[in-house]
């Protein structure tokens, strides 16, 4: 007989009686806390608890008779496995013949039926789609309740951790600065009030910070702002006596951050209303647009005015993140000696090589949280995509090939995000090949200069010269924003290539920081990625414009055993050695053993 | 007393005239013909003839009481001086607190009042605008009257020449082929009908030529396609016994240009109608819109599908087009031998020198035409954006600085376009530095290694890098799209880099063809352009993707007086000398005097 897992059955038959009870037909879990955060809390992780896959990316669709789970390439085989037995089927997203969910709900969903979810977990464009494809089948939609919360008893709390305060002198520039900047954007877009639902803007914007998000600095919140109000939503349980002070004191009205919806209801808006939306999820969004109808007043979707004046670092930051950036920079390059005086000698895996790592940064002063999970990948596995050792599954690192190590944390005073990609043993000619042309493209990039207006699509070439020009390429972004003692990816600048028609795109201004990370992967056999951080800086003004360069704020040096000349230009010759020698000059001062700073001084020699 | 200009007052009289019999208040008269045409004939120069200003942008509109013309920046001066005792007003485009034309119009016509102009050479972007702006407050239109035509007693002949049959073997793909790949995308895009307004797309489509606009081997034209016709508009008197025995033979029903606008209002659309609106004027736009609305089907507004398939060149055209373009090389390289050799021995101006250089390429066989006027400009004349030297005006070229020298024609198998800026004598280090920095951008584009997928956006900044490195920037496109014995300014491909919002991309695509035209121009000082037109080419394909690149088809040597060779890296060096061993490669056969030969060597010497 089939093995049947009652215990996924169960708490299928539950969630369908409950169905029954509020008459919903379809209900569907998505993979999203209330902010679409990168990383979504144990509370929100209702589809593995009714289906058991817990991959990060699924949508679960539950009617009477029949149950489906889409996800994608990267989590068939894990899906399958982890979902025998309890008669929910999988939907292999992006595969020929499968519908997506859209389609799906078309295909079965009857005139009169209701499709259920929970419209907080739901994007905005998401829901619009489903209303916009199911309204002419006559199909209605509850999305004002969370079924879950009936039925799975023994759910994780919503995560609540204190809050805490982040000094003026730290931030740069105060909240009351901060406030009339985005006031005077709501009067440009000609509009007196503004929900604000972005967790990285909230707090960049009230110079708070929490601990609700794994690896992101943030407090589940929302704001809502008009010409002489500011309302902050967040657990009361939260509000430490310091952030009560500190609200009180700046301004900042606070209440529950569970009121929010009924605010809106009672609310009554006195012009057109600001929102992102983007960011806003369904549920909060039709609550605006209901409300903004009845008061006779516009939703104006325009990106957050906070996003683009968090990219842009002010001169306070700028110093604490070059400081901190030097002092992460010395701890990898302290790691690195570790891991090649190490391995072959000691046991290692990429899991407690990671480990290590990570507890070396947790050291430093002012850390506060790992800015992601350190990825740490050997050999072959370092071409995988998503590749994530665990300490049960992790190949061991032995004295042959590359250890990748991507990984950063955030401290007091700046984000950090790194990597390396560290040479343990020995390696082909073809990956030296590689292993040049990827870094000849990170410092190509870093060392360009680009007129006033660029975008990351202008100078994205410049990192995949060297490697489009052998025939490689690496299929993600070369540079993601990163936050300031804040999320390690934000926009709204980036440096990609590809073109999307209609995409926006923002220039690149100087204060912005931005990653620099080309890379090689090659399918069972190796993956190189090289990282650093780089500030965009002002490099002069004539005649023909204002024009703009980098600075690198990542010092580690770079695996001089990975780089034969014989595939480098002059030019890069010279970025490489100038690199290193600032590498040695910054980090030296901070490394006090003298076995690591003899090998630092060998390791950033001039080639 | 002032000085009157009684003949303008006297046509302006005219014209008010005729204005208060047909009930019109406000009357505008843009620059353009009827498809919007890089060049207009005579003919079209309404505008000039009822204000006496004669440059190539200006816009006239006259009320009862007033008369202005809008022009911009470059002919304030020009304009000030012609218009002078004509009563009409001077508006300085662009200058603070002048409004535009639409700025005009809504702030002076009163309600009841009517708005003139002809409908057929206004885009229909413009005539949307203005119906927006001006439909408030109550303004009519009216727009099927070319006023001047009753007025303009002594006006030119609207342009009428032969045209001529080009055979399949020349085009490499017949009519009926093409014809068949539209049909494609017309059901595609779920249309039964089209109208193709652009006459150079038309040309191609027909293999027909004419020769109605100045340097564009083009007839005044429309087409009309469904799934079983094909109508050709084209003036009457043009179409010779060939064209009409070909058209009779390969199903191209014809039909006279002056009965578009009858045809299509007795016509019944039996499906949707595709058109191009950047491409079709205003009168044309509205014809089609009431004739849809009258048959319940809708208009399609997409780019005209034989734009991107005349952009992608056939095997046939690109063999010719290298051909053409070493023999156009060759006899450019002779031109800059005699220029060299007689400056500051023989009298020679800007003027004089394109003449000879036209008269050169003349003698070619196979000449038709030349692809736009010959630029000639010498020292400081070459830094201005727009200078044109006439017989008139233009500056003695003297045995010191460079002549810089923008030339092209169409010839039997193709239509070139080339920029060689000429070292005449004695020239700075500054100079030098900016002529390499140049050079080494054009080199490094067209070596350049970029993915499918990439569009002018992500390779621009090859063209730039160097000239960025130093402070330097061009005010224009790197590169345009040039026609296969057709206009010289084609896309829907370029290469530039600026961010435009929405503004679509068209990706490069191997058999594409392209300039590569950085420039350095110092107001006052000098002007350097260096042009080569080069293709699209597959470069590989791995598991990366497909890398495309691009092959040189013009041949011509880059002056190395100009050149220092420390102003370039040495890939930049490597460069330019593979390009000029394949010059003298390339071009040298052609060349029969012994002494033009001689000088070739050296002018492509290994530096």
């Amino acid at each position: 007989m089939a093995y049947e897992n009652t215990e996924i059955k169960g708490r299928l038959a539950n969630l369908r009686k409950k169905m029954a009870e509020l008459s919903v037909d379809y209900y569907m879990m998505p993979t999203s806390d209330f902010h679409n955060s990168e990383y979504s809390a144990d509370y929100f992780k209702v589809r593995e608890y009714f289906c058991g896959f817990d991959g990060s990316n699924g949508t679960l669709v539950v009617s009477k008779d029949e149950a489906g789970m889409w996800t994608d390439g990267r989590y068939f085989i894990q899906a399958e496995n982890q979902m025998k037995g309890t008669d929910v089927a999988l939907f292999k997203m992006m595969n020929p013949g499968v519908p997506t969910i859209s389609e799906y709900l078309v295909k079965n969903m009857k005139s009169g039926q209701t499709l259920g979810f929970d419209g907080r977990v739901i994007s905005t464009s998401i829901g619009e789609d489903l209303e916009k494809k199911l309204s002419d089948k006559g199909v209605s939609f509850k999305i004002d309740k969370d079924l879950a919360e009936d039925v799975w008893t023994d759910r994780p709390e919503l995560p609540c951790h204190d809050m805490y305060v982040l000094s003026d002198e730290l931030c740069g520039k105060s909240f009351k600065e901060k406030l009339s900047d985005v006031r005077k954007k709501m009067e440009e877009y000609g509009t007196k009030a503004h929900l604000l639902s972005k967790l990285d803007d909230i707090m960049w914007l009230t110079n708070l910070r929490g601990n609700d998000v794994e690896c992101n600095p943030v407090a589940l919140s929302y704001a809502y702002i008009t010409m002489n109000q500011f309302v902050l939503f967040v657990q009361s349980k939260e509000v430490t006596a310091d952030v009560k002070d500190y609200c009180h004191k700046v301004g900042i009205e606070l209440k529950d951050y569970h009121e929010l919806t009924s605010f809106l209801e009672d609310i009554k808006f006195e012009g057109d209303v600001l929102y992102d939306k983007r960011n806003t999820n369904f549920l909060t969004y039709k609550t605006l647009l209901k409300k903004a109808a009845d008061c006779g007043v516009k939703l104006v979707d325009k990106y957050n005015p906070t996003e683009l004046m968090k990219a842009v670092k002010n001169e306070t930051e700028l110093k604490n993140i070059r400081e901190v950036y030097v002092k992460d920079s010395a701890k990898l390059t302290e790691f690195i000696y570790w891991v090649k005086q190490n391995v072959g000698k000691v046991p290692m895996t990429e899991y407690t090589a990671a480990m290590k790592l990570d507890g070396m940064r947790a050291e430093l002063p002012g850390f506060i949280e790992l800015s992601f999970p350190t990825i740490s990948a050997y050999n072959a596995n370092a071409a995988m995509a998503h590749y994530e050792a665990t300490e049960d599954n992790a190949a061991e690192v032995k004295a042959e090939g590359m250890l990748l190590v991507d990984s950063g944390a955030t401290y007091m005073g700046g984000t950090t995000d790194v990597t390396r990609t560290i040479v343990v043993g020995e390696i082909s000619d073809e990956i030296k090949k590689h292993y040049t042309a990827t870094v000849s493209g990170m410092l190509n990039l870093a060392a360009s200069s680009f007129m006033e207006g660029c975008t990351g699509r202008n100078v994205d070439t410049f990192a995949r010269a060297p490697l489009w020009n052998i025939g490689l390429d690496y299929n993600h972004g070369t540079g993601h924003g990163i936050g300031y003692m804040l999320n390690v990816h934000e926009g709204p600048h980036n440096i990609r290539w590809r073109f999307a028609k209609g995409a926006d795109e923002q220039a690149l201004l100087p204060g912005m920081i931005v990653s620099d990370e080309p890379g090689v992967y090659v399918e069972g056999s190796h993956g190189i990625r090289i990282e650093n951080i780089v500030e965009v800086v002002d490099r002069c003004k004539t005649e023909s414009g204002k024009f703009f360069g980098f600075e690198h704020l990542t010092y580690v040096p770079i695996d001089l055993e990975a780089i034969d000349k014989k595939y480098m230009d002059a030019k890069s010759v010279e970025q490489l050695n100038a690199y290193h020698k600032a590498v040695y000059k910054k980090i030296s001062p901070l490394i006090k053993d003298e076995a690591v700073l003899n090998w630092l001084k060998e390791a950033t020699r001039e080639i």
